[in-house]
């Protein structure tokens, strides 16, 4: 039980990258990503509602083949991420880290695959986005959030650090107080301050929510593609590369923090289910 | 009838740009670009009403002779760009494109001259803004609206992609995702959501508009020029190169669509007055 | 009388920068930052209220000294910078400016100080900020205002440029239409609008103002400072280096303005109690 594993090797890379590694996978890989494809627009769904659809190894690499499989399909124009059942993601799952096989991709690789992404990424925040549930925005074209939705970075509270590029994506988008706001504080933010800073493009009733998006996202799709693609790429062509560098330098942060005295803190009051104590440790 | 010349050369640069051509001038040239100047403000008023302002190849040379001049003269201290009759202006010129003499300047020389432009620019939208009379927000300093004006990036649905560095402009005054939206979803944007969005600086009423405009400028234009420079300058610093190699990019892009079979579909559509249909084209 | 002294030398840099200095210290230097720490929170009170708390080149070397011990404490994990009395700062001192002796830290040091500060710095803007007072704004990692407090950049009324780096932290706050605005207009700009255009993180009652702001300071300091650090590192890694360009190309500006014919008729009018008249100034 940690947030991230104790196992950071990256056999696909030559740096280093937090890695996920779950042994619990409960069901058949395929069915941890839903695909739906109508007119144009994949929708692919996280589907571990049961753990509020919580990130681990395995639905890091089916959402991460799942979105190289989107990208390299000519039939699919528009993609929509969102999550079966009440929540979107409760960010990385506590209960299946440091457990199981490695998978072919893991966090790192799903980041680069979203930011080289070539068509646009919708995601329909249907329910509660937690850590990486909310990080993941900022790799989105676009993001939808329903009404009674609400988004929460509790990388303070654990002694961590944000990841995803949210340190690059979430200023760009919210100004940097607003950003630095919503990262550091471990507040939750509600649907209607999402929007006001930026972090999403409009909040929906939840009654219809995904429906109303899928809507949008099939009006898009029925333009040509390769008008889509140029724009995005024109876009996106500033930020890539600052994207990816933000990811690894946050990650580099994150497997120096998971050693510190303040993270031992953190997942010793968790499992002693009190409150840490962060002001008497020196980790200056 | 294209919205782009198939005629791209452009004797002056060294790169390729869109050009556009026309044979059909209706006007003199002079005429073209009305100017009024009153206590240090220039105003420059785009004047083919009849056309709701769509810039052929005969407005894109004379509104860059236009703001050379400006630059130049010492009595301009601050520019104010409108549009004559109800629109600010429609975008390129659908009827007079790939018709005529090639001018001195043309839209790249535009884009540049703005970016370069040292006083401040006062966009004063006091109607429709389509296509670059939307882009060419983004080269302004100050943008005000008019409460009943609105918006529209046709790009996707002409199978074609932005310009005029907006691509760059508008996610760093938007957002990327707002940006985004506008960019590929070619819907229309209406005052107010321009100004929460952050693509115009204040929304005013319709009534007395313009002359509501030139107060704000004319009290700026009260302030030293030498002051009014430098701050604009040190804004534009990180910005400037970025706006250039924006432009450049996106030209590359549109000449390369301009070709495409989804420009084609649209341009039959537009011909034949029926809806394209891009999904079945192979344009990926 | 002059708005920044006519001595700019700064033995401690070998670029040249604009340089406080007053032979005026009404009070122990000490005094003029008050300092009170309580939960990891240490808060700094800008302490001139005689003098609105303008700046002089004794609350300069005091500030930057403070900041120094504040980041060099490892009791301290969050600080809060304020004003005492009814105003944040009143900017530049017009009085005792050009006169006293050379302090050991300066304007420039204190904004480089701001920039590398590794902690979380909130400011409350408890009243008026005016020049340095509200650029001061755009080092903050968060401004809280209260809802009377209003913000003015005066500079193009006296023939000067920004500074503390706002040109670059203005634009990526409030999007370069409004950043401009509010820096080539010289208008007041209320609680409201500084929120609506991102300046500020969050306007606050006037009643229990402070005490309102240190409660958040102190959720934010019971964190462990580790994350914090990393936190803030990975945000204000892209901004670091652009922000200090930024201050120095300003102070470049400046020590060229305040040469300039504009600003010596911005001081003449304000000996001669008159409105400046600088239409007919060939300062181009």
């Amino acid at each position: 039980m940690s947030i991230f594993s104790a196992t950071f090797e990256n056999s696909r890379s030559c740096y280093h990258r937090v890695y996920w590694i779950s042994r619990e996978v409960t069901m058949n890989d395929e069915d941890l990503v839903l695909v739906n494809d109508e007119a144009g627009v994949r929708t692919l769904i996280l589907n571990r509602p049961e753990a509020l659809n919580a990130f681990n190894g395995a639905l890091f690499n089916a959402l991460t083949e799942a979105l190289l499989a989107a990208d390299a399909d000519n039939t699919v124009r528009v993609i929509v991420l969102t999550g079966q059942g009440r929540a979107f993601s409760s960010g990385m799952d506590l209960v299946s880290a440091g457990k199981g096989p490695a998978y072919r991709y893991g966090f790192p690789d799903m980041v680069d695959v979203m930011v080289d992404f070539s068509k646009p990424i919708i995601i329909a925040l249907n329910g509660v986005g937690v850590g990486v549930g909310s990080t993941i925005v900022g790799l989105a074209d676009f993001a939808f959030m329903a009404a009674s939705a609400r988004m929460r970075c509790p990388f303070s509270s654990l002694g961590l650090t944000a990841e995803a590029a949210s340190t690059y994506t979430f200023p760009n988008l919210m100004g940097r107080q607003d950003a630095s706001w919503f990262m550091l504080s471990a507040e939750w933010m509600s649907a209607e301050e999402s929007l006001r800073t930026g972090l999403v493009r409009e909040v929906l009733p939840d009654e219809g929510f995904l429906e109303a998006v899928l809507a949008k996202a099939r009006k898009m799709a029925a333009f040509p593609v390769s008008s889509l693609r140029a724009t995005k790429a024109q876009i996106m062509a500033p930020h890539k590369d600052n994207m990816k560098a933000a990811a690894k330098s946050e990650d580099r942060a994150l497997v120096s923090l998971i050693k510190s005295p303040a993270h031992k803190e953190a997942i010793a009051a968790f499992r002693e289910k009190r409150e840490p104590n962060f002001t008497d440790i020196d980790d200056s």
